[in-house]
């Protein structure tokens, strides 16, 4: 089966597997760092520029490559796993900063998932239970903002 | 108290408030995305570029600052929350690149850590589990990459 | 004597030594590119995330030395070479995605200077001929600006 | 005609207009900034930082568009026009992040050039000198680094 996450009619989704949080990265990455001394290199500014230099290495992986399809058919085990490793080299640095600026990312993710669903509204009549009931409430981090019984009443957590 | 990461006998560690994992960031992405029949547009190149563009958005925050301290003393509010969106867009749409090229993130962070933890190696008697014991053993993806076994003897509870 | 650019009072002003241009950059490029029939490959999407990889090796010499001082009086030999290397190469990329675009980058230049002085307008009363005379005549892209009997008026020769 | 830079059997090539020098652009960039007294903000990470800005600003125009023709036949006259100040942003901040470090930049770049032309070497039987000679030793920034009687003996200048 082909594999997609873009062609709607498609009943196939792509999940990841555990359920590492982001607060797993930031405790392991701080640790990694504690151990070795290196958190005093880690200011806001270094971390950024950091990430900016992975974010490269991960252009670099897709610079000649043309258009590429979803699950990245074409690359080689070796290629795959490289991008597996520089997202995850940009998702720790990413990590490092919000935590270097003592900003609350799960709080900061939750609150822009809810305004880009209120910025880009969805038309009510669209199936949107029907959709939602496919993730539950407790995978809905937009529908987790909503207290329980708004969203129970609606049906839909959306916003 | 003067908040830091980086002072390493400082005992503060900022920490984030939930336990919001990457599938939760990639389930509620991937839902309001299907919801908006938007799924077409997210092509591995496309959200590869689409991160790029909000990666110069975080930095352009920082740009003017001068060097800047943890926990961002001199930003005002409105700034603070900018910094948290943007780094909210940049991870919404890495967790997304991810999903597209059905990467199992977690696992890919998970090996990158232990791959990190090996290549830069730390003096055994450095008073590892005393910092170690500051974590808690449910927390280290880190410690994991030890076998058991090791650990036990060193009493490196890090799993 | 402390070289910068910064320090309005001081007199000293860093210049390039050559009149390299942007096409000598461009056609020079091409040759290398078309000599080994890689031309195929230089599409404008692969060129600017070929040029994103080269601003993150570009962002990853910075990314641990803190505030660094003009002309990077503490950066080694290499590590300054390092730094004209990679400057080197986003600016190829960056003339090469130009040229794949067919967007005539010396006039974009001489617009966008133009743009920016008009919107970020100087007080007349304020000494701008004289600054501008420190240029001369045939050196500035923003004096092109000016309507040219202003331009005549003032022995502006900057068109 | 299909202008294309990438067709190896086409004669056509896009070529730049004017002779806009690097120097030109710093001069008139720098007379900007301290016309408005702006010189004080532009440290080198701090440049650095816009400039990963502007690549932002320029990645966002492609973001969404999948694979590009060269040329951007799709794209509306208006979008062309913002491809164009972006990449002049970009220019702008990379010709004076090299003047804030105190790099020549055309001489660095003149040393990519002929670094690259050694690294990639050219199959000498490959009708070499046929394609230098479209282009004249004038225009060869690699050649321009042979003493010209070398030049002219070899009747290429490409290393």
């Amino acid at each position: 089966m082909a594999a997609s996450n873009s062609q709607e009619g498609n009943d196939y989704e792509f999940r990841f597997s555990s359920d590492m949080t982001l607060e797993d990265i930031r405790a392991s990455h701080r640790y990694f760092c504690k151990e070795r001394n290196w958190g005093k290199y880690h200011s806001p500014r270094n971390v950024l520029l950091a990430l900016v230099g992975e974010v490269g290495e991960l252009a670099e992986i897709f610079q000649w490559k043309g258009e590429v399809k979803q699950g990245l058919p074409e690359f080689t085990e070796d290629e795959k796993q490289h991008v597996g490793d520089e997202i995850s080299d940009v998702l720790i640095y990413l990590v490092d900063l919000a935590a270097q600026c003592h900003i609350d990312l799960p709080t900061a993710v939750h609150n822009k998932l809810q305004v880009n669903a209120k910025k880009y509204p969805v038309n009510v009549t669209n199936g949107t239970f029907q959709k939602y009931s496919a993730y539950g409430e407790d995978r809905s981090l937009v529908g987790a903002a909503v207290p329980p019984e708004r969203a129970r009443e609606e049906g839909d957590g959306s916003e």
